[in-house]
C-alpha cells in the first residue's frame, strides 16, 4: 500500500472518491465515549426530539475523524500531514446516514521555507447519502520534490 | 452545566485550562479502530523503532479529537460551532503523554450575515506534560448577542 | 471542574438532576463486553420475546454505573466515596430508554470515628423519561468539616 | 448452564471463588468512556503522581461491575436480584492487578410478602493478588422455594 | 468452571448447544474496527441495498470468533486447541440474528507421534434463530489420555 | 480499491505481505469483550506466571481474525470466500508481537459444479516480528473465469 508521490506528482483537479461507510449509533457511543463528550446533542434522543433536528447528531469532531479515516488506504512516504485549514460543519449527519470522502488536489506551491519540498491543499468533502457536502476542510500536505 | 454565555460576555484574552487526560496505547488502538486508520506510524512498533520518532505516535485527528472532547464539560446554548482554522499538528504524542487543553480567547466580530450574532474565535491549544503545544487551533463559535 | 463543598455545606433537601443519556443497544455489548456477563436476558432478543419482559433489559451493574457516571461532572477534593447502601433495581431498563440521575442530599452526620470529618447519604435515582425510578441507592460519602 | 437452586438449597457458609481476570489500563479507558467519568484519579497518570496513591485507581464502580460480571458463569432461573446492601470500596486497585471474586452464602430468610419466595444474602467479595479484598457487598436473591 | 475431560471421556456422537445471542449493529462495527476490515459489504448499508442480499452481512472471522467464543464456559485443562479443518460460511448472518452454536463429538483418534494423547474432532455449527446452520468448521483438540 | 482479479490471474507461487501490527494488551481485553472468551490463559496475569508460557497468549480466534483482516486492502468483486482448511494455532502470540501476513497462492482449479468460476487456495500465514510462522491456514476463493 505504500506509494511514493512526489510533488511534481499532484496534478492540480484530480480526485478519487472513497468507500461508503454507514454511521451509526455505535459510532455516537464510541465517539462520545473516546472523547468523553457526551453533550445532549449526540446522546439523549428525549431532548433532541425537542429541537430543531428532530433527533441526536453526530460530534464534528466524529465526521472529520471517520471522514478523514476514509482516505487512509495509501501510504505516501515522501509526504507529510501539516495541518488543515477552514474545517467547516456544513449539515448535521445523523444516525444511518452513509458518508464518503472526495479528496480534490486544489492548489500547490513550493515551501518557502525548505527548498526541497512544496505544499499541497486537499480539499477534503464528506458527503451523505444525497451527494450533500456535510463537512469540508482542506489538508494542507508537506511533499518532497523529486531529486534532480 | 448549561451556562449562558452571549457574545458580549466572551472577554479578549480570558482563558481556562482543562483537566488532564493520560494518552494510552488503549486510545491508539480505539482510534484506528474508530476511524479504520491502521497505519503502521500509530500500529507497528517494530516499524517505528525504525523510524526517526522510534515509537508509534497518535493519529493527527485523535489528538484533535481528544483535546476538544476535554473542554467538552460545560454547554452554551446560545452558541454554535462554526468551524476551526489553522489546525496544525506541532509534536508528535507518544504513548503515555498526558495532554490537557488550553482555551484562550483569541478575538470576536459581529457576522457580518447575521445582525444578533457574533464570531468568537477560540485559540484551542492542546498541552503535554512538559507544557508544550502538540497541536494548536482556533475554534470559531457563531454565538448570540444579547437582545437589547 | 474542582469545587470545594465541605460537611457544613451539604443541605438537607437539596437535590440536582443531571443531563440524559439513552441508553443504547451499544451499550448493552459494550457492558456485556467489559463484565463478561452475557446472560441471555441482556443479550438474546430470541428468548426475551418467550420472557415477560417481551425484550432484552440492561444489567443492573450497567444502570448502577452509567446513572452514576452521569453525575461526574464535578470533583469535590475534600469529599471521598465511601460506598453504597440500599441498591435496588426497581424497575427494568430497555434499549432505548433514556435516563437521568436525580441526587437527594438525604441526611448527614459528624462521622464517630473521624473527628474532622462526616458523614453524608445522598440519595441517587436514576430516572426514565417517564420520570419513573428504575434504580435507587443511597451514595455515602466521607467530607471534611471546615477548619475552626 | 442453566441450574436451578431452590430456597432450600442455599447452605448458609457454601462459598466458591471465580477465576481470576487481571484489571488493565484498557479497562480504565473502556469504563470512563462507558460511563462518562473521566476524573483525573482514574485518567491521569501526572496528577496522581503527587497523590497519595501514586498512580491511578480503579473507578468504584468498575470493581463493582467487573467484579460481579465473574459471578455470572451459572444462570439459576428460579432466581431474581432483588439489589445489593452495604457496598464498601476497602482497598483502592491498580492497574495490573489481578481479582477474583468470592461469594459466600451469609443468611437467608423467608420473604415476608411473597409465601413462595426466600431471601438469600450472598456475601460478595472481591480479592485481589495478595488476597486482600477490595470491595465487598452482600447480594440479595429473591428465590422461589421448592412447591410442596 | 474447570472440568477435566479425558481422551476417553468422549463420546462418539455427545452433543451440546450454547446460550443464544443476537447480533447487532455494535458487533459489525466492533469487528470492523478490531481487525481493520471496513468492506462495504460489511459497514456501507446504501451500497448493499444495490446487491444481492439487500443489506449488510457479517464478517465471516465475526461469526467465526463470536460462535466459537459461545462455548468458551468449561476449561478442560488436558486438552488443548490444534486447530480447525473445512470452516465454511454457509449462509450470511444479518444484523438482528440471533445464533447459537452445537457442539458434536464427530470422531477421535490415537495422536500418531503423542502415545499419551489422542485427537477428537468436534463438529462446531452456528446456527441462527431458525436453526439453520450459518457456519460450520471442525474443532481440533489434543486430548491426554488417562493415566495407567 | 476495487481491483478485478479473475481465476486466470491468479499466479501459482505469487505472494504479498501485508503491514505489519503490534499486538496489544487493548486487543486481548476486546477481543475477550467481543468474544465473550474470558479464559484465563488470555485475561489472568497471575495464573499464567505459574504455567509454561509464563504469561497471557493471544486467543487463536483473534490471531486469526486480526491475521485475515491485514489482508483486507483490496477487494476483489468477482471472488468470493468459501471457507478456509488446515487452519493451524503453531506458535503462541504475547501481548507486545508485532504480526503480518503473508499470503501466497498455493493451488487453483476449476470448480466442478461451476463451469464459470474455479477454486484457488491462498495460503494464509501470519508471521511475528522474528519472522515465524505462529498461524497458517488456506483460504479458499470461489473466483470467477473470465467470459469467452
Amino acid at each position: 500500500m505504500n506509494e511514493e508521490k512526489f510533488f511534481e506528482d499532484y496534478c492540480i483537479g484530480s480526485s478519487r472518491v472513497t468507500a461508503g461507510r454507514t454511521i451509526t449509533e455505535t459510532d455516537f457511543v464510541i465517539h462520545a465515549g473516546h472523547t468523553g463528550d457526551f453533550f445532549p446533542h449526540h446522546m439523549d434522543a428525549e431532548f433532541m426530539k425537542t429541537q430543531a433536528f428532530g433527533q441526536r447528531i453526530a460530534h464534528g469532531t466524529m465526521v472529520f475523524a471517520l471522514g478523514v479515516g476514509l482516505t487512509a488506504s495509501r501510504i505516501n512516504p515522501v509526504a507529510f500531514s501539516y495541518g488543515y485549514d477552514r474545517l467547516r460543519f456544513i449539515k448535521p449527519v445523523f444516525i444511518g446516514d452513509t458518508i464518503r470522502t472526495r479528496l480534490t488536489v486544489a492548489r500547490k506551491e513550493p515551501d518557502p521555507k525548505r527548498p526541497d519540498q512544496g505544499r499541497v491543499w486537499e480539499l477534503t468533502e464528506v458527503l451523505n447519502q444525497r451527494d450533500e457536502v456535510v463537512l469540508a476542510c482542506e489538508h494542507i500536505h508537506l511533499v518532497q520534490q523529486r531529486k534532480h
